[in-house]
């Protein structure tokens, strides 16, 4: 099943998307699940039901925003596949390199990706992000599955220079319109083995980063029991798992997102989240 | 005017503490203002003239809860005054060290520093929090000030090893029951000049870190246009603003906070933060 929030006739919803429909399936639970994030931990045999006494909205004439819009955590992997790790001359690691998004710099897909005013080091990162359903400290890989709700297309976009000021990253990873997640999510059931999808970052078309899944360093198991080792994991937290080589940062000559550009993050299985880059407005 | 965040007769509200009472303003606001966050932007005589049809309850028989339990974003500095710089062996830097807290990691005054099942090696780090009143983009440090709503005490206790896991700190700074806050705010016109106040921390009596304010090498003004040439700042924000020199990791020995002990955390002209440490529930 594929869930989504989404403004549709003016309102924020969320529901399902099926056959170029989307179901505002918020209107009909809004009363104690407003919002996605509340309802991930539901049957969703209750939301198939619910289908069929749902408004409906055609998918051109809905504005797509972040699947979840409020995670309480948005904790992203740095440096997970080998690729990347090599590109930026560092070496393999006994942990996780984490940070951490503010939830105020997430953009739905079809939302310009914003390119500051005071910067031109602009880049993406396709990344799968991992969302959690059901809460929990000290997970042990083994049980790790079990707490996850879905998958979805993550471009943790980076101000390379600002992310390079001090040792740590999060300047550079948390403008505004940086954080394009979506265009929904596919809950687990429907995922399949994760190992084989492919994930490809395109810039105007062009392939500049292409790996499967299966090559992350920290597999997803191994990522959430380290989190919930030290946090305790809460429904509709969001996991950014990490972006594999060929950032624009990295190449020669470096190559940076200008406005006018169209970038595309495609994960087998999920789908397609498309941004176009857009300025800053003036002052 | 002193405002706080509490819990009295089983109920969590907000509101003025004045001559050993709480004053409870959350349960006369609750319609438009259910919680200090979102109550920031009014007008301080108002909350005055409430006080007198407020309920009042003995400081005694209060739960003091995080100063801002929800703020919007969590900001923290690191190696912000010199001889923290110097113990930490780095040198002088052109740019704020910045890094997140998780809402999730806050407890309030009085209440336990959980020493977490996986580390021995926990840390106080007394620091001044600024919580922010008014939102803001590209905000100048000449208008800096306006933008601030208040101050309080904030012990940003890390976990030392964690935190080195890899070149990000975030694991370090985000266990549950390790971001002490409080135990009210001082608003910003009972402050007075902040340069020459002194900050102090201690534990089980023993000073082992004292500074003043002025010391900071990048202070409030500077603090609020670097973050805010990136993030847009919203009321209830919190900015620790960083930990003077004196941190138990650095010390010889080492001294880690342990089960039973009681860290302080004081500023001139807002109080002082008291919290036992506990170790963490078992499994």
């Amino acid at each position: 099943m594929k869930l989504a929030t989404f403004r549709a006739t003016g309102t924020v919803t969320w529901g399902i998307i099926q056959d170029d429909q989307a179901f505002d399936l918020g209107s009909l639970f809004h009363a104690g699940r407003p919002d996605l994030r509340s309802a991930l931990g539901s049957d969703l045999a209750e939301f198939k039901a619910a289908a069929s006494r749902a408004s409906r909205h055609a998918l051109e004439a809905i504005e797509w925003l972040p699947v979840i819009p409020n995670p309480p955590k948005i904790i992203c992997i740095g440096l997970n596949y080998d690729m990347h790790v090599k590109e930026t001359g560092r070496s393999a690691a006994q942990y996780p390199t984490l940070f951490a998004r503010y939830a105020n710099t997430q953009i739905g897909h079809g939302a310009g990706i914003v390119r500051p005013r005071v910067s031109t080091r602009l880049d993406y990162e396709g990344e799968l992000a991992v969302i959690i359903g059901k809460p929990g400290r000290h997970i042990a890989r083994a049980d790790a599955w079990s707490h996850v709700a879905g998958y979805s297309c993550y471009n943790d976009a980076s101000v390379r220079d600002w992310q390079r000021h001090t040792s740590q990253f999060t300047p550079g990873k948390n403008f505004p319109g940086t954080g394009a997640f979506g265009p929904w999510m596919v809950t687990r059931d429907a995922m399949g083995e994760i190992g084989p999808k492919r994930i490809q970052t395109r810039v105007n078309g062009a392939v500049l980063q292409d790996a499967t899944l299966g090559e992350m360093i920290f597999d997803i198991p191994h990522i959430i029991e380290y989190c919930s080792a030290f946090t305790r994991l809460e429904p509709g937290d969001v996991i950014a798992t990490g972006t594999p080589g060929g950032v624009g940062d990295r190449r020669e000559p470096p190559l940076w997102l200008k406005p006018g550009d169209t970038v595309e993050v495609e994960i087998g299985g999920i789908g397609t989240l498309r941004n176009a880059v857009v300025d800053e407005a003036p002052a």
